[in-house]
This record gives structure tokens, sequence and C-alpha cells, in this order.
């Protein structure tokens, strides 16, 4: 599962930029929870707490990363956007921010048969075991043809 | 006005790190209407396209602009957070996205009185004249006692 974690925190990097920036990585993925993390030097704001933009970027990965995470385990193949979010700032963030999400009973299956697949996560986000944010995302994976 | 939106510029690129990194700039400020760019090339994902967490990090930052601008202009002061957000990906960004945002007929004169001022604002980011992104969100400017 390292190995998978590590494949995720590289496909990040390599190929979002700002995710590199912001030094985005998974912390750990058990029992179907996921855990992903940033550091908050780079993600700083005016008011030195975390910066809603990074703060939103941080939720958004983590609940592609369990998309992604789901399809490798199933070995089906799928290209996966974001069709719509929503989120709440609940309190500052001064440490470091951690969030999480379970995946929820959704069927992937329909992508090897060419169908695309939709699932809305929640993700939220913890700084010293307080609730400090929550996102709700509409994540689609479309089957990807040409593979 | 260019002073102005090159306050606004050095504020988000001295103090927000990820936005010096997205290269995201204030383009213009006329009419009451504000408009935000940033390149494709910081912003890109793993489909070539303009990361989501870009796109919102681009639409929050737009409507945070308009906020203080409007403080700059009434000469008032306020700690300007971000309360909650709905954004909707309509269509991917492969061009050069321009953020725009209109004021709303909401008063900030409170702040001097040491109110704190709310105002939702509507930011959509047109690529190619074409409609790409819909964000709505929550503004929360508070009284700096401090200052």
């Amino acid at each position: 599962m390292d190995e998978l974690l590590n494949q995720l925190r590289q496909t990040w990097h390599r190929t979002i930029p700002v995710s590199e920036f912001m030094q985005i990585a998974p912390l750990s993925f058990t029992d179907g929870e996921l855990s992903v993390s940033a550091p908050l030097a780079p993600n700083i704001n005016l008011h030195h707490t975390m910066f809603a933009g990074s703060i939103y970027t941080l939720m958004t990965l983590t609940g592609w990363g369990m998309v992604w995470l789901q399809q490798q385990l199933l070995n089906v193949d799928g290209d996966i956007v974001l069709a719509d979010a929503h989120i709440r700032y609940l309190a500052p963030i001064r440490n470091q921010p951690i969030a999480r999400v379970v995946w929820q009973d959704a069927s992937l299956a329909g992508l090897s048969a060419g169908r695309k697949a939709k699932v809305r996560l929640v993700v939220k986000l913890y700084c010293e075991d307080q609730l400090c944010a929550e996102f709700s995302g509409l994540y689609i994976s479309l089957p990807n043809i040409a593979k």
C-alpha cells in the first residue's frame, strides 16, 4: 500500500505543479480511509493561517486520490475530473492540516465497459483533532478509450 | 487605478506564496468589474488543462480582491476571510483563463464602526469568451481593532 501512496504522490507532483509547490503528500490509506497532508509554510495567507485556496486544493486532491486508489485496486482505468464542489471553512488553521476521506459505496466497474462513473465524496479537514473545514465534491471518471 | 491593482498583486504575492507560484495577476478594474488572470503553465493538471484547485484559487482571490478594492476606495480597513464557497466546472480550460466579478451592493461602512461586513460574490471564469466555471463565495470582513 505504501507503494501505491508513493505512486499517487508522484502522479500529483509530476503532473500538477501546484501540488508539488504545496508539498501535498498522502499519509495513510487504511480501513477505506485516505489521509493527506501538506505543511503550512508554502500554504499560508496574509493572516498567517492556511490559505483558503490551499485548503480547497488539499481537500480536492484528497477526494481525487481516493477515486484514483479505488481504480488502482479494481484495476480499472478512468480520467477523473471534478464536476462541482462545496466547501465550508469552520476555523482558521494554524497547525499541520490532515484531510480525511472515506470511500462511498460507489461502483467504478462500468469504466471497463466504457461507461462513466460518478461519485460524491465528503472530505473533512482536521487541525489538531478539530474539524476545520468540510468539503463535498462530485467526481466523474471518464472511460479512457484510447488506452 | 493601476497603482491600486499593482498594490493588490503585491499583497497577494508577498503574503500568499501559492498566488505567486500561480502567477495570479489583476488585469483591470473598470465599471465596477474586476478581471484577474493567471497563465496556464504553472496551473496545469495531468489532463493538460487547468487544474481544478488552481481554477478555484484564481476565482477565490478574484472575489477577495474585489472586497479589498472596495475597502481601499472607501478607506476602511478589515480582515477579509472566506466563509464558504461553491464552484461548478463547466468546461476544460485550455487557454488563458479570465476571472471576472462585479461588485454587489453591499455595505462595508460598518467596518469603521467595528462591525463585520458580509458579502456574497459571484465570480465567472471565461476561456476564449466561453463560460468555463462559476463560483459563489461568502466573504466576511472583520474589523481590525488593532490597527
